[in-house]
């Protein structure tokens, strides 16, 4: 049996639930209340050093702690439904546009709610350590996520999904940006009718509803 | 016939030659002058709108420009000496010290180097929008390198690769991180002897002279 290590609502935990969602598996869902810091506390600790959520439980007992981590395992042991793409070039643009969601999308975001939020101080990153504030970076991010939806409405202009004519973890981790960028106030434009199109086939999903 | 677009010395490319070296296969290498800013130019933005190298242009013609995205194609294309795993398991591992690697390590070089260099002035991130430098990311970047270096060491400490008994793409990522350092004046300390130890390993092999 798969045992998460969850906060609902949190983007990160919610990564892994649409993945497995998507792969049509069932898990054991335990919570870490991250808004009294329990993922910092010395019980988590010990199923995650890094502090952080999600945490996946895999058969064997490894604990598995970062979101490439758990997509990598899932895609292997449950090969049906992939998600990581079947041809090399499927494989290519789906590591591509996934990374791109990662760096462009969901680290903008993060660098503006953690380096402006007041209940973040000196949680400017996650993880064991204590990092400040840079309210600079907190401006910076918000530009980059306006950069992010315009390229990525761009992109889909041409495009059904994210990596191309099938649905994959790229679509997954552009969801978790477009949702957590509300966590900013920030939002696609009206004007970004292939991204908002995009998105709202993507809440027809039973798995955005995790 | 693979054709890879790089800078010969600069890190991000230097991954994309190591994964082929370790991979035994043949290209050709067609030189980008960075400094004197080639990349953002007319000529290659038609082949990398995204304006970086690498870029690989692989036998179907589709121009893969990630490092993510061109190990992912090689990998499935040529899977032969696997670098990114053969069991759950280990594609787990691996994916996850490789993304450790890039956002602890890589990651922190970059913001250490680019917010800091007279000669990256509004370039503090790559690609086609200019992006005025942080000083403050630049003094934080050289924290997160320590930091990432003092996690690796104890990591080494029982594991003779990044990601267990086998080499793979976290140690082209890792050996980058180590060698791209040096550009910011960082480095294992003395202390860090399981870091050393292993980054003379990786020294001795074919791929680490590309």
């Amino acid at each position: 049996m798969l045992t998460l290590y969850d906060f609902n609502g949190a983007p990160s935990p919610r990564r892994a639930k649409m993945f497995l969602a998507e792969k049509g598996l069932e898990f054991k869902n335990i919570q870490v209340d991250i808004r009294s810091n329990e993922q910092m506390g010395e019980a988590y600790r010990k199923i995650n050093p890094r502090c952080t959520v999600p945490a996946l439980v895999v058969e064997s007992g490894e604990v598995l702690t970062e979101n490439s981590e758990i997509a990598a395992y899932l895609e292997a042991q449950y090969p049906d439904k992939p998600l990581l793409g079947s041809t090399p070039i499927e494989k290519a643009l789906i590591a591509k546009w996934n990374w791109r969601a990662e760096f462009d999308g969901l680290m903008a975001i993060a660098e503006a709610l953690r380096n402006a939020s007041k209940s973040m101080k000196d949680r400017a990153l996650p993880g064991p350590r204590n990092v400040k504030q840079i309210p600079e970076l907190a401006e910076r991010g918000q530009e980059r996520i306006a950069w992010f939806f315009e390229d990525i409405n761009e992109h889909l202009k041409e495009n059904k999904y994210i990596a191309g004519e099938n649905y994959s973890v790229a679509d997954i981790t552009t969801t978790i940006c477009v949702d957590f960028a509300k966590w900013v106030k920030a939002a696609p434009l009206e004007t970004q009718t292939a991204l908002l199109e995009w998105h709202d086939r993507m809440k027809e999903r039973p798995s955005y509803r995790v």
